[in-house]
């Protein structure tokens, strides 16, 4: 077999077969297949995609490439989660305590964020002492112990992904469907749960900016899970405008607390009680409606927030800053953004805000920056909202005063302000799973 | 400027602008655009295409990405021609001496063949002696003395396109109309000739299988080296079966002596008239039937064989085997290929035949390959014949044995006989100058 002829055959539109997906990828994870020859032919699959079978052999392929996580030790259902990514979104740190504090177990490894926003693991580091570096023993005892982890990524788990996908961020060959689907499942089948909840984003700040778009992707995965033998939902979230309020790394984390102590804002509460009452279906707790109000009663009586301070402590955290959220580093400068004039928040870009906390310093320009944890932006208002001249729109939070112009400009540069009421966009659009699709209609 | 950027924009279908291909261009002839991302911007150039623009400054960015030659030492009007190669193709061993003999110069840098026929500078090295490395004092010194050279590529010319060709050819996106007239021209446009005239081959042994593409390829090459000052013609000939009899380098050359004193096959004859009158056309001879009278007068009188001894005895090749052909190394082992039945040859197909000639030794699979000149294959039959069984169809070639029986094999593959007359193709369809396309209908 040669790299050539499958390079040709993706690009004239033809179906691969099994062996010859399993040829690029070992191929190309062994360093035998060389970039240039993998980089035309992730573009041909961009051009020319895969079908579902293709897709399966593939997402196989990749996460049998490096070590396959075997969680059976840890008794229980285990329950994993994944957001394709977007601002402002820390349900991870208030969805896995709920779920944790139902029953269900949480053994998740994380990214780190390399763009405008930190990761979940950027995230939990904002907490003073916290150890994400556990190694295998350590993960399960404190799963064991405390019903959850969340811990980077350690490993070889999927090779084959981590070099595809340096490839495909240079080579302008990311937003393609087949190869968003396969890097995220086969990370997720190499991981070891027995189920897994996807958050698929949809709006200005994700990678699929339509809902049917985001709708199909989900679709794609969820087959994928459920092939694997792994139960799979996804929910099709917005991310036209960034969730919650925070945005940046303790700032999310001190949102995330206050959520799981009834005190969140509500598209995130609301968020959150859906993705973990899906969590919790899966791992056989009950019917939805009954799994939403478990979530509810485990904010109500603290639980969840208390599973949340058991792993902190379990993991090396300081969890007096959970307790007390006022305990965290403050940022040393801080400005008010105002409104020039009266009207209604017509639109608040995610990305944008995104970058604008990214100037901050709430993310990373190359794996070497470092993050200055107390940086980002606590929006005031959000899209739908009415303002009046003068009204604090956002607050900016940096340790370096020179960002602040900066940041205030891109900030600025991504609301839009008119004389118009619009509709708030929906939170939640649909359900994916094994059954089908099943859209809403602002009731989920 | 960043590639990511300009692969995206290719990507998505939009128009590059001059500075971004010259941003390409000369960033990865220097090595500081990496091959994987060039490879896949040429997927993406593959999937979408370059306007005439985009096409025109390509080439101009490819042709000064090396030495530029400058033949004005040289007096008289220089023409070049290139072939989009074939099996069987030696009609610059017949037409550079026949226009060269009317007074054109021809300054000629010719390839070596990677596949399975030799290219026309190794059919000039089966004759012994024969250099085709001169230096450049050398080569003018030999234009200047026999009004022809035909060497080698030497110096730097055009490195960007040895480096994407090198690239192309790995990754399947050599079948590119931008990347194929691009490469052509921008080598043709570097190599120094006021004229250039092209012979781009259609049908199952070319780049161009249909007829249509074969002439929208021509059209942009002819644009192309107009838009660069050079008068451009093209000619569209048939390489659906092999041009003329032999396949083979000095089987070729041989032929090649023999079509230039009137005694070679038909087919070859009058392309090769045909190519030389248009050369000639473009250096103000004359209109085209007087030229064509002008090369077929060359040939009668004898003038345009001594053109070929002059330059063969200038560069230092041992003119006894022109003179005397019998003189050529022998193969030690020859084959006849014999009909089973009765019928008509109703295909021949050219690339099967090239196959099988590259199995009898004369072509090369690597760089490092060792051709073996006298292998090859002489056709008796040709696609229209009437055949009967027992009749010869064609003899093999070579010093090695053991391939005989294989190149049989491949050969008779590519042949079909059956009880039915066809018609022959038309062996050029179309002529294409500034003034248009021009189609022929068996009359040229």
């Amino acid at each position: 077999m040669r790299m050539y002829d499958l390079i040709k055959k993706k690009r004239d539109g033809l179906v691969l077969e099994d062996n010859e997906i399993r040829y690029v990828i070992e191929g190309f994870t062994k360093g035998e297949i060389p970039d240039y020859q993998m980089s035309a032919f992730l573009m041909a699959v961009y051009y020319k995609g895969m079908n579902d079978h293709e897709i399966l052999i593939l997402t196989q392929c990749m996460a049998e490439s490096g070590d396959m996580v075997d969680l059976s030790d840890i008794p229980g259902i285990k329950v994993d989660k994944h957001s394709t990514g977007g601002v402002g979104d820390k349900t991870t740190l208030v969805v896995a305590p709920i779920v944790a504090s139902c029953g269900v177990k949480v053994a998740k490894m994380s990214g780190r964020g390399l763009g405008h926003t930190g990761g979940t693991i950027d995230k939990l580091e904002s907490i003073p002492g916290y150890r994400t570096d556990l190694d295998r023993e350590e993960f399960f005892e404190v799963v064991k112990k405390t019903g959850l982890s969340v811990i980077g990524q350690s490993g070889n788990l999927t090779p084959a992904d981590k070099k595809m996908y340096a490839l495909r961020d240079v080579t302008a060959t990311v937003d393609s469907i087949p190869l968003i689907a396969s890097s995220i499942m086969s990370k997720k089948i190499a991981a070891g749960s027995d189920a897994i909840l996807l958050d698929v984003k949809t709006g200005s700040g994700a990678f699929m900016q339509e809902v049917d778009d985001a709708i199909k992707l989900a679709e794609v995965m969820v087959a994928l899970g459920e092939n694997a033998g792994r139960s799979t939902r996804a929910l099709i979230t917005d991310m036209d405008t960034p969730l919650g309020k925070a945005i940046g790394n303790s700032l999310e984390v001190i949102e995330a607390v206050n959520t799981l102590k009834g005190e969140g804002p509500e598209d995130l509460t609301i968020e959150c009680i859906n993705l973990a009452a899906n969590m919790m279906v899966m791992a056989d707790l009950g019917e939805l409606d009954e799994c939403r109000r478990k979530a509810e009663e485990v904010i109500g009586n603290g639980a969840a927030l208390k599973a949340l301070i058991a792993m902190v402590e379990a993991q090396g955290g300081d969890a007096s800053v959970i307790r007390d959220t006022d305990r965290f580093g403050k940022a040393r400068y801080i400005r008010e953004v105002t409104a020039v004039s009266d009207g209604y928040v017509v639109s608040m870009d995610a990305a944008g805000c995104g970058i604008a906390s990214g100037i901050l310093g709430a993310g990373r320009e190359t794996l070497d920056s470092v993050i200055d944890y107390a940086a980002g932006i606590i929006l005031e208002k959000k899209t739908g909202d009415e303002v009046k001249a003068g009204d604090v729109l956002a607050i900016l939070y940096t340790n370096d005063e020179d960002k602040l112009l900066p940041a205030e400009k891109k900030f600025r540069e991504s609301v839009i302000i008119e004389n118009r009421q619009v509709e708030r966009k929906p939170l939640i659009y649909a359900l994916c799973s094994k059954d089908g699709v099943k859209r809403f209609d602002g009731n989920f």
